[in-house]
């Protein structure tokens, strides 16, 4: 049978399939010694400590098609989980992939994911190779994978202490923004049906699809001696009260720092009726880096300070110096 | 809010259902260095390699409730990917899953789930920690987990080498069997529907929804010098191809040696209908071990010799010279 970007899943075998993916993934600068077996075998840098993380991506929960492509939630499924690696201060080195798809996704889809994937690894951590995978029939299209990674001495949200500067690396609120616009898109919402997608409002649909982590910063922020350190995935209050319940203390926002953020979301509140605090403070997905250095250190460059660590008191997050009403997302309240 | 047993995820915060799910998990003798964390961190034992693989089960693909329970589900996750390690000639070490379901979960659910997975773990690899997870909503019951090893030298799928004896440990056909039986009710096949559940027939039921994979035998297996090792997955004649090709060798199995084995399941034939040979050639998921020795060496106990290792022919499996006609389960294929 000859095998176009029509042909369906449903008509070839798994070793075809394997074989399409496998073509378009990197190789990256960490191969495993064993490729192609029951498992991936990995030879950990002497001296470092091997760090490792999943994520699972599940249509109609993580993404809706045709607002994602195939290649989108590849992109998307490298991104989150190669975050997860930099937020622990190490260098990402590998993925496993799963993936779930049915009889009637196409050598196309096949080959848009995995070109997502590996442009995702070319430019947020090119060092990274594809170390195997998973592939199961499915219903929803279902998207996994396993992130691996080294570092010396790992950076971990319990270590933020009184007196650290907070600082974050990367966008905020752009993500939830695009959200919004997408799904308000799908209910044929009128006052999004026609919006152009032009500027700010195309880059937050951009930041929704295809996020960029800075996951190098991760390495470079522990290199600069960083305390504690997470990557904001469910919003930057939520995140920064995991940092604060690890570490015993409360993050203390200025909203001076994070006004010109706000102010760069301004459109939002005419344009989706959504108040832009709302999409810094609690905005999710937009995979930046938070961290607390002490005050005295330099912060590495793409880093910016937005706050300070103190005493641990009834909150542990304030916005200068009051509580806030931002707590964030939450995948399983339904409320 | 009180929680109970019957309590919806869908009222409960992500972080209650994540500690439910951590108090029903084992503990285990490799403890990850830093816990609930972006990622969890692994120390590899001096001298020894990090093995890793990753296996997904979703709801009507791999299971249906409720012929499986949610302990069914967990049990089959750590026992699926455990046996990936094992095979590979290694001591598995830790777990990472990945759990995705609706708010209609209940906390009777989350602690089946749980306890299937602690389960399978004291019974299969008791030496085995939960090193963290992630979880997802989801439409579909999805569970996911990726496993890690240490072994020495792997052994891999290529190394088998002419004279060696093909030697296998564990069930043959029997979950297959018991697939077709919980299939067969749920069709309302009405020579299935009043089958009494006793003796042979309860026993393939319970291969299919919580396989014994011989983990431990991949670790015995490397340590008794075995050259080749698979574990069984997609029938015996499928996975005996893939060694063959990986080893550019044929892999003769002796009808004699596997005629006991089809012996056992000669009641597949007039209860199910199909001819028992089918079962234990072609059929899958009885994570059973698949391996290759010295000819002149001894078999770890478990092992059964059930063939020999000849030149490359235009067949990569025979059964006693001849090709099998029994080429196994393809996820894909639906023709």
């Amino acid at each position: 049978m000859k095998v176009s970007l029509a042909t369906r899943v449903g008509d070839l075998a798994e070793e075809q399939i394997v074989a399409i993916l496998r073509q378009a993934y990197p190789a990256g600068e960490h191969p495993t010694e064993v490729e192609n077996d029951d498992a991936a075998v990995i030879t950990v840098t002497p001296g470092l400590r091997l760090v490792t993380s999943s994520d699972m991506l599940i249509e109609h929960e993580d993404f809706v098609f045709p607002e994602f492509s195939a290649y989108d939630v590849g992109w998307k499924t490298a991104a989150v989980n190669l975050s997860d690696i930099g937020a622990m201060g190490a260098q990402p080195t590998g993925l496993v992939m799963a993936l779930g798809l049915g009889h009637d996704a196409t050598v196309a889809d096949l080959i848009g994911y995995a070109r997502g994937v590996r442009d995702a690894v070319n430019e947020l951590a090119p060092q990274v190779s594809i170390w195997g995978g998973d592939l199961s029939h499915a219903r929803l299209f279902t998207s996994q994978a396993t992130s691996y990674g080294e570092v010396a001495e790992p950076v971990t949200r319990g270590g933020a202490l009184l007196g650290d500067v907070v600082a974050y690396a990367g966008l905020l609120g752009f993500a939830a923004a695009g959200l919004r616009i997408l799904m308000g898109e799908r209910t044929d919402d009128p006052d999004l049906r026609g919006l152009e997608r032009t500027g700010a409002i195309q880059h937050a649909v951009d930041a929704q699809l295809r996020p960029h982590p800075p996951v190098s910063l991760g390495a470079r922020a522990a290199a600069y001696g960083a305390h504690s350190l997470i990557d904001v995935s469910d919003g930057l209050a939520r995140d920064a009260a995991r940092i604060a319940a690890a570490s015993d203390v409360t993050l203390d926002f200025v909203s001076g720092a994070l006004a010109g953020r706000c102010a760069d979301l301004g459109w939002t509140r005419h344009t989706l009726g959504v108040d832009p605090w709302e999409l810094v403070m609690a905005g999710g997905e937009d995979f930046g880096l938070l961290g607390t250095f002490a005050a005295d250190a330099a912060l590495p460059e793409g880093f910016e300070a937005v706050g300070t660590v103190i005493e641990r008191g009834e909150h542990g997050v304030l916005l200068s110096g009051r509580p806030t009403e931002y707590l964030g997302f939450d995948h399983f309240r339904h409320s």
